[in-house]
């Protein structure tokens, strides 16, 4: 049968590897498998939200509030923006999914980072558009700019922090680099990690409101995923003006939700004092991360997240470290399909980081 | 700011009303509704299945197996096809749009009966596709097979049982068409309610497996929203030749379903009597609604589903019906978007049902 020749060009996204599959594949028992490759918060879901889910289990045969309601007051108030200033999707993904469906097509143009968020150039390529990369690792905005000034694209991903790499744009920087973007220009700001980095350095924080009360093309996005706890219920969310939000509406699939992420996410957004108090571990332990990468010789990109790309030298592969990583129980991300001779590895607990250096140096010293 | 043209074609799908909107906007205590709009079980989620969830509610932090590896299994199993035959969606909803955007665009055409589930419109719109109906209310494979020569659509849509109709297709017959058909062209097997019919009447049960095995270009749907009664985890499956399956895994977001989804989706699999039974007690229900529908002087469009459509008479107004109905807790869907003058109203339980005889006496008397 024929597809629309779209599909030729779209890589399938590689998952971080699930514990189940390092079981069957590798043999390895589940009690001994740490794993660290997909950013999920290694403090678990606040005990508060697990418990409200528990009480509606029995609540699940009935489709949700498609209004979601609930949830975007509390965003709202959380974020000081008004309810029909937000949509909610299945992860942030889905929210990226609606904006380039809703702004790209096969001669249209997308600018986005070098190294960023690999979804992006996937849900691009479902619409055959065209893909304008920068050269530097790190965002640079003047890059972005002068790109932006050549090709006049329809729309301009900025991930700050930045996955797979961590890094973060300075607030003012940014605020500046958007002033100089024609308002037709849909330019998404995702936001996923943003709690992290609001929390280590104010100067890198990025306010939803500030940015949809100045720019009526701007898009924030963020997530439950991280911080929040729940990376398995698929919950984000996109702020910007109603414009914006309404013509995203048009593409969302009602129920893009499911009934026990709904309240999982209103509830997690009651329990902040749970998610600050994971960050707070987080940056501890990250430390521990720093110095370890000191004493082998090795780079850590700063970084403004629960993970830590630490870049290996000459010599070392960074697959062939991730699969004897894997064997052992270890599950990291290579970075070789970013370009990059780097693993990604999320900051977990204490015991979790522990059992990363002991494993991390029995396979460079083998 | 500018959006695709296409979007200017889309209604947005109009859900079932949500209880908490009904309790919000009339004041109606929550005690007092009774939701019979969405087509849930109303006889819930097997117990087993709630209590598998609530034992790894912890683990709403962990993004699931992406492979699906056991949910697919135990598919494999009940339908005898492939685990490579088959793809997991979020709601068969999500299968349909990778079918969409697998194989439709602005030029491509799409045939469907003229009443029927309104997602197969709204997603062929995302994509600017030609839609082409048929005339008559229930599915008339002739009438398919004329405009399918006239038009050489890429794409068909067959929903048996249909949506919001109720009635069935008789498997002979589907076959017969099937064979007549292009094997370019791309036929959907919508059965969300499959396991109603094949419990009711053996002739109108169509197997995934024999669909698949003869026919390359067939794509079948199912769900665990209506029988298996996890209307609120939004999971679904297309079933297909592995071609087809590898095509709509480019259009795969990762992690596209919960991680409690995919426990509960699982564990439902696993208690068959469960389902069994909730069918056995809807069809029993069923038969209190015909006996009404005749004392009533209304027609029932015979229904091989979990509800039933009462085509009311000259004179009554659906829509007028269905808000007083609403303002006294009692949520129906009303068809006048589908250019029906009739209710959708969903098999409930035996209680449910009497209030709803009750108060249907109350809105057309008053």
């Amino acid at each position: 049968m024929n597809f629309n020749a779209t599909l030729d060009g779209i890589k399938t996204y590689e998952a971080g590897k699930p514990i189940e599959l390092v079981v069957r594949e590798y043999g390895v028992e589940p009690k001994d498998i740490v794993k660290l490759a997909s950013n999920e918060n290694p403090y678990g879901t606040s005990p508060k939200v697990s418990q409200a889910v528990r009480d509606i289990a029995d609540k699940m045969f009935l489709y949700p509030d498609d209004s979601m309601y609930v949830l975007k007051e509390g965003l709202a108030k959380k974020f000081k923006v008004n309810e029909n200033e937000i949509i909610i999707g299945a992860g942030s993904d889905q929210v990226i999914e609606f904006a380039v469906h809703a702004k790209l097509n096969a001669k249209a143009k997308v600018l986005m980072n070098s190294i960023t968020f690999a979804m992006y150039e996937i849900y691009a390529r479902h619409v055959g558009a065209q893909i304008i990369r920068t050269q530097s690792r790190e965002h640079d905005l003047e890059e972005f700019y002068q790109l932006y000034l050549e090709h006049k694209p329809e729309m301009i991903f900025i991930c700050t922090p930045n996955n797979p790499t961590g890094d973060a744009i300075e607030r003012d920087a940014l605020l500046d680099f958007l002033r100089k973007i024609d308002k037709d220009t849909l330019v998404v700001v995702d936001g996923a990690y943003m709690e992290y980095a609001a929390f280590k350095d104010d100067s890198k924080a990025v306010s939803a409101q500030e940015l949809i009360r100045e720019f009526s093309n701007v898009l924030y996005l963020g997530t439950f995923s991280k911080a929040y706890g729940l990376g398995g219920m698929r919950t984000g969310y996109g702020i910007a003006n109603t414009d914006v939000i309404k013509a995203f509406y048009k593409l969302r699939p009602p129920f893009n939700i499911t009934t026990l992420s709904l309240e999982a996410a209103t509830k997690a957004l009651e329990d902040e004092a749970f998610v600050q108090d994971c960050i707070a571990k987080n940056f501890e332990q990250m430390k521990v991360y720093e110095a370890f990468a000191d004493e082998m010789g090795l780079e850590i990109i700063p970084s403004y997240t629960n993970f830590v790309t630490i870049c290996l030298n000459e010599g070392q592969s960074s697959s062939d470290i991730s699969l004897s990583l894997l064997k052992k129980g270890m599950i990291v991300r290579d970075l070789k399909g970013y370009a990059l001779n780097a693993i990604r590895v999320t900051v977990g607990t204490k015991k979790e980081n522990e059992r990363f250096f002991e494993l991390f140096k029995e396979v460079v010293s083998s």
